[in-house]
């Protein structure tokens, strides 16, 4: 009962004008997550209605569930993050926070200006009670967790984090892995600049005193961790403030790319042959390797601690990406990670409850 | 006449019982840069006496450039750092800091803790007129860049850095790459959130107005950075606090070694045997590809600030990671880069000169 009340809430808005190569990958990702997620009960389409009328047509995409809502402007990666927001009062950012705000929407999708979709969402939706900034969670592909992921959180939503909101980001990541993923306790890593307790800056130490107090909680504080420790280490959650994260992220992005480039350069090179002949029998092999490590497949980065579902995919996404970022909002809609969210703080603030409260997955 | 002069101080003292694998990997360096570098005309052993000789027996390591230095103690991984210092006074690191200090030696290589060798220089050596906190400077491989390199300051030295720490370690940076790479005007990068000039924290965007001020007075800034800028954007310098180098180091570390990991899982599928004969024929790429990659070959990563050449090798280092570590030493003293960044501190501090004071590569 509980369940189908649920459900027929699950009703999500796409910012389709977002991204670097605008409607066109984000109407080809609805298309494939209206097939794909039954669950979905209603997908607002937000932009400029003649352009996504054009490009539904070209790729024939009709669903019942469909509901375009025109929005006039569009957030350009140019534009100041906050300025945006008060300015393009008609952006299809603003105008898919809007339907969250005004409850036609539970979640919103966007693969635009990350900075805008942030700050709409935090002026628009306000916090949750207890939550002083929002966090971007960003999944990292990790080699030993069983669902294969470890989430960073905040990976850019708030630069100069005071240590009371890397504390509630702490609380908010391990319920969204406690509910999303069924993770009964999950472990939460402190990013610092060593693994020993002693390191650390000013807000890392402070924090760390705090999660360590919560541990007779049942609070799972695993102490600090360090930069390798996403891709590795048995964490589930690891906190950092939002400048870190961002540099953190893009660096490891960064990474893969050049080393992509660097065997790319190398297996053509023409003059030794039979690395070419290599490089087509092992295709598959370096196809498959990049797959886990391809943000494509994790979809987009929840923003926790506003209140409303916030999606934020990554600007260069493709039709996948938008796919699986739709499936990251119907999750947290699903699991009500929210609403638990909410529980967690409140509990972690009565200073005595058990923190995240209840640590089971959602019945859903 | 200049350059003889220099060439006689050319002292070195290694920490040789420094790093994960103790002297062994130590010894096989020195071995290696006696026989690379004549000009090195002194190389200090700093370890215990027994053990150091032992192993120069084992592999027949004889050079009347090497003198051993007894130091009965060796700092742990698990000690504290400053601690180290005060507690372990006859320590390897330590000892071979001293000889420094005295002006036995003009430089120091470990690959021993860092933070003690860190806490060692700041506290034994003290810092250049002028300078406020060392930095370290670690190299990265950058694919644009014509010697192939973009070096991040500072990668972990100093932690809750004042914005004067990193416009300190912007000049420090730029004179190391006008010297030792004979870079007329080394570009300098800010690292921040995001390339906009907006972007930033409290701290960077302080340092962003102080940056952009000198570059009427030749200094090579270039606004912000990402991430993923050290790799891929032509700049040969990115500046930040040492709380973020670490953790971003360490989170390219992590990336390399996951695609490592994840390639090597695919290419031995025994169910897909091209997929095998195919990453025998390609073997030889993928190495090229990781050598560009491997710290060892860039050497240790100079620790700017301190009156005297310190030099940082990564904990794992191996002979020629060493080697190389004693090439970057060798560099710093023949290239003369602390007296030109005592040159370029003082005038950045005249508020009128140039910045960095003279711009072309030392004559020698």
């Amino acid at each position: 009962m509980h369940g189908s009340f649920h459900f027929a809430l699950m009703k999500i808005a796409l910012d389709a004008m977002g991204g670097d190569r605008g409607s066109a990958p984000n109407l080809a990702g609805a298309q494939l997550a209206l097939t794909a997620y039954p669950k979905i009960s209603k997908l607002f389409l937000v932009g400029d209605e003649a352009t996504l009328k054009r490009g539904m047509a070209e790729i024939r995409l009709q669903d019942r569930r469909i509901e375009i809502v025109h929005a006039s402007e569009v957030v350009e990666m140019s534009d100041e993050a906050i300025a945006s927001v008060r300015r393009k009062k008609d952006s299809s950012i603003s105008r898919a926070v809007d339907l969250v705000k005004s409850g036609d929407a539970g979640a919103v999708v966007s693969a635009g200006h990350t900075g805008a979709a942030v700050a709409a969402a935090f002026f628009k939706l306000r916090c949750i009670p207890g939550v002083g900034r929002p966090g971007i969670l960003s999944p990292f592909p990790n080699l030993v967790n069983p669902n294969g992921i470890c989430y960073l959180i905040d990976a850019g939503a708030n630069v100069d984090a005071k240590p009371e909101h890397l504390i509630q980001q702490a609380i908010m990541g391990s319920v969204y892995v406690s509910y999303v993923h069924g993770t009964k306790t999950p472990r939460v890593g402190l990013m610092s600049n060593g693994e020993e307790d002693s390191k650390g800056n000013a807000v890392t130490k402070e924090v760390f005193e705090f999660l360590s107090s919560l541990r007779e909680r049942g609070f799972g504080f695993k102490g600090n961790v360090e930069g390798r420790d996403l891709f590795a280490a048995p964490i589930d959650v690891a906190v950092c403030d939002g400048f870190v994260g961002n540099v953190l992220l893009k660096g490891c992005e960064g990474t893969a790319k050049a080393i992509k480039g660097l065997i790319k350069t190398e297996f053509t090179k023409w003059w030794l042959p039979w690395r070419i002949i290599g490089a087509l029998l092992t295709k598959g092999a370096l196809k498959e390797a990049g797959q886990r490590l391809n943000y494509e497949n994790y979809g987009g980065s929840p923003l926790l601690g506003v209140n409303g579902v916030c999606i934020i995919a990554h600007g260069s996404s493709g039709p996948i990406a938008i796919k699986n970022a739709l499936r990251v909002g119907a999750e947290c809609l699903e699991h009500e990670v929210n609403p638990h969210i909410a529980e967690a703080i409140s509990a972690y603030l009565s200073s005595t409850a058990p923190v995240p409260a209840g640590s089971s997955p959602s019945a859903l």
